[in-house]
């Protein structure tokens, strides 16, 4: 989708924005072997798209046919909303964070978003970038990989800015984790705003409370708000594997999305934090989109008002995803041989599985073209690490594993790549 | 919402996008003016909102039941989409377009988008703004006044530049209407693309298809794409009150927008036009926000499908608003004093009428404060020159006034301002 050879002019930030980044690219590489290949049984690991879940599903028709005999039908799409968002669903918020986790806030501590992307998309740019007088203020990415979008947020090529991790390692156990490396991490007078994942896609990754914390009062010293990514996390989808506690703060923005929890079509975003943060980027949708879906917000009143898809997040989502990430770390350890050094993120959330292969002889994107041949579809790792100047043989070592399989795909599959593995090192 | 005494240092495009633009500065004055009247009768002509029609309420209500029937359901609202478009929509259009006004047109010639003012912001960025050399790329609006929300859909605040229209007017039926300057008008090297709207936000001109044919030809020589906001437009909501032909060719943006057509609240707009400026689009609004909510775009596919949508159209829509014109015509050529220059721009469509007074002893905004004190509320006109330049006394001598009052309402009101407009002259 490159207009190098366009007819029509594109400014400097249209030639940026039509760069399709990241994983969109592998997609396309992907979308295409899919359909050249209809008839064959293909391993699919690639998706990022959640499943449709039977309960989850319901729970949407059930409010859609509520909102349908409902007057306000009529108010909900017919009519233009404010930018903050559907009133109800703001006071529905404000209710369920105070009871939940005792804040202490009001409506104007809420936006509603078109999706979580728009929110990243105007913090971005709002916070990031140049300044007056020219100077850069950084997008901060504290720890790669993380997800991929980040790398597309910026109307400007050269800030976004990701760091190394340090890594833990349980050699025996062929496990690690990621933790942020505060040695090398630079949140400084340049840093316009921080952004990561909890749980991180791809990774699965759950930075630890205190991590967290001592991030936030990084940014907190060069006035710098710190918008958390819980597209994974509780209270919905709760898509978190390991006990997390959400941390909230005078310069901390907890953002949430409802296309974990069943509804990716309806692209809802939920910020919840300062109000002069809120504010700014309340005008910048204002000005850009207007307004989020109002039929989507008013059926995401309905189900927090409820607390049926807080209670389904835990009792259906989590469950159902947390037992694919066993079915795949008991495929690993049974079919991945024992002498090599292979390690699995410890799976702590999300819906993904992330494997790195150290010391793999060969690139991540060459072993994704080995893998298609034995019909397994994962995704090359290297997208992951938007920002990262410095090279680091690692971001070429990692792949992404899909949760979203059947499970005697996921055993036959993983079965499969650890004998590609095998015969390539 | 202005954040100059903050805490949180926001970039220069943080800045400007913190501001909000035109109407809706005084669209906090309005809201504030009727809570604390909440007791009195106001004749509130101010409203951009459409009304709700009840045909109209149905026919989203029909869909919406049978979409809640459909196994699909959970596919519209349980899965991401492609940034294009819900590929069953993009086909009706295509269709619809093709048998409706001959267009040799493919899918590729169709994007959707989370309504029309997130299309503009696209087009306005990834077109206008400054190029890698540091050039300007302008984004010109041929013929002021238009409307409001294209003086925010920059990054920047210089970019925007609008023309001074000629008048065509007809003294002794105290009416007018405008017309491209072509003498002064600028569409030249430093263009990036040109935006209006036709039927036009505030004033109901309908730019002929010679006018709008000359503006393609322009902007073609440089190689600019145009805009045409086609909110009002046919084939739907078809707010034209006057004949006109959708005009189409190789620089030409078609753009609809569901929100006149009783679906403001879903946010779906609708591009038909070259493919390469629809793909770079697409990737702006993959990278900015992923896709479009699909809820509203599975409605809009039976709508257009169906025909439905363009015979509620031309049957109920239409003759709803321009019989409002109607009344407004009448009651203003009753009661306002023949011998005052008063001109009624030509109600051509669109949900608006625009009155200018000529030689207006006060500003407009001082008008609408008189207005106040009698109940009536109109939006001053001068919000809607954005990216005037040079100083013109014309902008501070038109009202705006909403035909969305009742008929009764719309005569007691309009009786109320020529008595306010007699006593300020």
């Amino acid at each position: 989708m490159s207009t190098n050879l366009s007819k029509f002019r594109t400014s400097k930030i249209g030639a940026r924005m039509s760069q399709l980044t990241g994983v969109r690219a592998i997609m396309k590489d992907i979308i295409e072997t899919l359909r050249l290949g209809k008839d064959r049984k293909f391993y699919n690991f690639s998706a990022g798209n959640p499943l449709i879940i039977p309960e989850v599903e319901q729970l949407w028709r059930e409010f859609t046919a509520a909102l349908l005999a409902k007057k306000d039908f009529a108010n909900v799409v017919g009519r233009y909303g404010g930018t903050q968002g559907y009133e109800p669903l703001i006071e529905a918020v404000v209710s369920d964070f105070k009871s939940r986790f005792g804040l202490n806030i009001t409506e104007r501590n809420v936006l509603i978003t078109p999706g979580s992307q728009s929110l990243y998309f105007y913090a971005a740019n709002a916070y990031g970038g140049y300044l007056e007088d020219g100077s850069i203020r950084r997008i901060v990415l504290p720890l790669c990989p993380d997800y991929t979008g980040y790398g597309g947020v910026s109307v400007y090529s050269d800030v976004v800015k990701s760091f190394r991790p340090a890594l833990e390692i349980e050699e025996e156990q062929h496990r690690f984790k990621y933790h942020p490396n505060f040695d090398d991490l630079e949140i400084a007078e340049d840093t316009g705003c921080v952004i990561f994942s909890r749980p991180s896609n791809p990774t699965g990754n759950v930075l630890t409370d205190d991590e967290v914390r001592q991030l936030a009062a990084m940014a907190e010293q060069v006035n710098a708000p710190v918008f958390i990514d819980s597209a994974y996390g509780p209270p919905f989808p709760a898509l978190n594997f390991t006990e997390m506690t959400p941390i909230f703060g005078s310069n901390i923005i907890h953002c949430m999305s409802l296309s974990k929890a069943g509804l990716p079509g309806e692209r809802i975003g939920i910020a919840v934090g300062p109000e002069e943060v809120l504010q700014t980027l309340e005008c910048f949708e204002s000005n850009s989109c207007i307004h989020a879906s109002r039929f989507g917000q008013a059926l995401v009143t309905e189900a927090i008002n409820s607390g049926k898809l807080a209670e389904l997040s835990t009792k259906v989502i989590r469950p159902f995803y947390k037992s694919k990430m066993q079915i795949l770390e008991q495929a690993l350890d049974h079919f991945m041989p024992k002498d090599l050094p292979w390690f699995l993120h410890k799976g702590e959330g999300a819906i993904f599985a992330w494997l790195w292969l150290k010391d793999l002889p060969c690139t991540d994107v060459e072993l994704y073209h080995k893998l298609k041949e034995q019909d397994v579809i994962v995704v090359p790792g290297n997208t992951f690490f938007p920002g990262l100047a410095e090279p680091w043989s690692h971001t070429s070592q990692c792949l992404r594993i899909s949760l979203t399989a059947p499970d005697a795909d996921l055993t036959e599959g993983l079965k499969r790549l650890a004998s590609v593995v095998k015969s390539v090192y």
